[in-house]
């Protein structure tokens, strides 16, 4: 179990560990941002100074994914970021739902950066007969009722959880039985994952007592979700 | 600077890792649920199971705050559940602002947990001419104009950022010149963070990400926000 979670294969097993994993988001972003002002090359020091990581766990980190580096030049910046798409699988597009129509649901419906990237809400329930055939950016949202119908006859990569603690067991369960493999898990509890199937917890209240160890620590320093 | 950002020191030298510390809000949430339903110890085997790390490691993290494991007995819960509450900081009260009124906003500002945990909101602040001077669960949207005069004469400690992309560099700039140490970025840029204030990203694009190079692996693993 540990092994899995700290340890991710290439499909040319390499190994990638998670915390080189969990950085490649933003160096898609930098990279991203570099492509759109023309830089086309950077070298691991720049990389370094926005990271927050040393030039040399750059290079450690991007070896991974084979030699984009030339000594002297840098980094081409096309070459990387493409590839660093290809291996965060954002090159396909994926079928997202969302289960809890309130605030927090609300607001990733209507982000417009997730399009962009290749996620396309599908369809929103809630169990608030209120909320129940109102529209959010679009999308009519379903009672919860139909879930499971929903998800016998579309295709969905991944659900989003933003409904209250009490319901989250029995919702993450009906998402999993139906084959949903992708679970962004917004409310204040764990769910089991079973084999297969890959959860990315957003506790917030969490967030907010790191915030306050570091607080009460104030040795300064910057935690990343991805760090 | 990465000695800073993996090593964090408590009052009396003693080293607790960075990845201890994210740890710590999961043992506190279980041991708080334990508390409730009136347990009154626990094995690092049973806590293995909830935390989904193994034993030996239970045992290594909570040797760092002390000896409060006894052979045979297990962990006393309510004294490792304060002990943990202490060492988060959370035996103290927290003054929050939120700048951006939108959906992510009014979702903070409505969840009653952050209370309970002793995180108050005292101010909301907006651009938009039509937020200004709404209230969202009793407390009234001010201009961000109003922002550098209230940050002078109210004490804040962490400032919640969820406005757009574009105005975040500049807002932080004058939470952190007035002494704001804690900041909980929910936009989509990096802010840079200077010594003595603390800033914890919630970047939910990364999150998609992360889960789209899951989904693509297939290998079946858990990531959580403080892994």
């Amino acid at each position: 179990m540990d092994l899995i979670r700290q340890v991710i294969f290439m499909d040319n097993n390499k190994r990638i560990s998670l915390s080189v994993v969990k950085r490649l988001p933003r160096y898609y972003r930098y990279l991203g941002e570099m492509l759109e002002n023309n830089i086309k090359r950077v070298s691991s020091q720049d990389l370094s100074k926005k990271m927050k990581v040393t030039a040399s766990q750059i290079r450690q980190d991007l070896n991974n994914f084979g030699s984009f580096g030339q000594q002297g030049y840098g980094y081409n910046v096309e070459l990387l970021y493409k590839e660093i798409q290809k291996i965060l699988g954002l090159t396909r597009q994926y079928n997202l739902i969302i289960i809890g129509a309130g605030n927090i649901g609300k607001s990733l419906l209507n982000y417009i950066n997730f399009k962009k990237r290749g996620f396309n809400f599908t369809a929103v329930f809630d169990i608030k007969p209120e909320l129940v055939g109102t529209q959010i950016n679009g999308i009519e949202v379903q009672h919860i009722g139909n879930l499971e119908y929903y998800l016998t006859y579309n295709t969905v990569d991944i659900a989003v959880l933003t409904m209250t603690k009490e319901n989250t067991a029995s919702v993450a369960e009906i998402v999993i039985k139906c084959g949903v493999k992708g679970i962004l898990n917004f409310s204040h509890i764990d769910i089991n994952a079973p084999n297969g199937v890959v959860i990315e917890n957003v506790h917030l209240t969490d967030s907010l007592m790191i915030l306050s160890y570091g607080l009460n620590e104030s040795c300064g320093y910057e935690i990343n979700i991805r760090d």
